[in-house]
């Protein structure tokens, strides 16, 4: 099976209560595409970047056998870049700036070969771009969409036709209870899944994640960290772990989708134990198998019975 | 194996966004005692109440075959008054009055058949009466310790005394970071381990709840629950069925304390379903035995590897 992974690339800089880097890798699409190549040989990334989108960059997706044909990258232009700063409370942030660059007229066209393909993340654009690519695929057997706040409160209805067409779709906690405006979060869920989707992913950070589907609920803790470096990209690369496993084997049973969402959230643990992509750049599969059996292990309990 | 319980006992007038009662039965030793009357018969209640305390509420307490030997009803006395409104996010509540009275000279007297009791919960009062219950007891197998904002803020070094000595401290999240002014809340616990319990219990409402000791951590879920009635007493509520399954076969491995939270969670489920002690008043062993399999069904996953 393979997997297109469509979103931003970025170059970004970020201030946390520990540190900052500047114009380091950043974007949906490549935490995504990153975390999925452990699991998934045929990723095909679809972006857009500016000229002076450095080399090494380029081929740190290449290493890990990211299929980057369908990156285009615009001669003179400049790349996206996002600055945002982290609170000590690192579920807030304030954006510093945002500089489009090129993305402002980011128009995904997906290649002939892409549009086969069988499993579809959609990283979080803007929602009428997300729609823009759905139309170009041949029937996936399975397309997972992220979204964030700034479409919720700019591009609702749009954002409503993406829901409709996808199997899961990943949002946090705030941004269910914005859709919803309900502040129960199982029955925001239970008014989501009306919306459409198959399947529905609630982030919770610290706290770990709820899968919806089936009449069924899942609740996956969080990896226990003491220290966090830096958030960004966490929930991008949740989705990248989540689709990466799934399409690996082409299970689509509830079950398995438990399993994937303990995977996506693994591999989002080691994302933001460092800066940008540091972490997620260098794993091995035993790093992450291993950190799959040690959420087994704190979530494991048996039944005495009394 | 035979269980104390010290704590308070109320009437409790409340308002939620759904609703209010008013005068209902409340106060930590009531919940507790309650919660764990459904694993242990031997519970031995400690507390005061005023003359005007409802005989309905006596024969309650009998009927869940509640020791309350040790109950003093002070003659022309008045139990002790709680209101308290809660916000639509039930997370967040107002006190509207405290009329303290009996309770203002609770004085809590272990008899001396009660000082042998293997397992003692400490409700939610002034450290120093906590601190004056333990130098009364004759080397309790376990003792879990409850307490609450008002304490860490007025009276820490009594807690901290109080802390030293228990076995199992059962806090919230906003609680621990209170104690020990740490954001992150794995550091937070081992921060607070470091004080001396031998196991912490974080409490995170509709996050569930962690679980520390012997250098291992549980994480527990919540059981989804798509409306809440009142949240009053499902802390004291999951700290009776807690130690009141652990208090009934006595086996305090780290893997039976995994149980006993999620029992705790169990019962403390039921309890924030109805107003005041109206849901754990009549539940059957077989629906608790049915919420912990429910727990058990949505955090289970098995390990396919990759």
């Amino acid at each position: 099976m393979s997997l297109l992974v469509v979103g931003s690339i970025a170059l970004d800089t970020i201030e946390t209560p520990t540190g900052k880097v500047e114009n380091a890798l950043g974007g949906s699409s490549t935490y995504i595409s990153i975390a999925s190549s452990y699991f998934q040989d045929e990723v095909h990334l679809i972006g857009v970047v500016g000229e002076d989108f450095p080399q090494e960059h380029i081929n740190l997706l290449k290493n890990h056998n990211i299929d980057i044909s369908g990156l285009e990258i615009v001669k003179g232009g400049k790349t996206f870049r996002w600055g945002g700063k982290y609170h000590t409370d690192m579920n807030q942030r304030d954006t510093l700036f945002t500089e489009l660059g090129v993305f402002e007229r980011f128009d995904p066209k997906i290649p002939e070969k892409e549009r086969k393909d069988e499993f579809v993340v959609l990283g979080n654009i803007h929602p009428a771009l997300q729609n823009h690519v759905l139309s170009q695929l041949d029937s996936p057997e399975l397309i997972v969409c992220d979204t964030m706040n700034l479409w919720i409160e700019t591009a609702y209805d749009e954002l409503l036709e993406v829901i409709k067409k996808v199997d899961v779709l990943i949002i946090n906690d705030s941004e269910a209870r914005l859709i919803t405006k309900e502040n129960n979060l199982i029955k925001s869920a239970k008014m989501i899944m009306e919306m459409g989707p198959k399947h529905l992913i609630i982030k919770k950070g610290e706290h770990g994640a709820l899968l919806f589907g089936e009449d069924k609920i899942f609740a996956a803790a969080a990896y226990p960290l003491e220290s966090i470096s830096d958030p960004t990209g966490a929930g991008d690369t949740f989705a990248g772990g989540f689709t990466g496993y799934l399409s690996r084997s082409g299970d689509l049973s509830f079950d398995n989708m438990k399993r994937a969402v303990v995977y996506g959230s693994a591999v989002a643990s080691f994302c933001v134990q460092e800066y940008s992509t540091k972490k997620i750049e260098n794993l091995t599969k035993d790093e992450i198998q291993k950190r799959f059996k040690e959420f087994h292990e704190i979530t494991r309990f048996d039944d005495a019975g009394f």
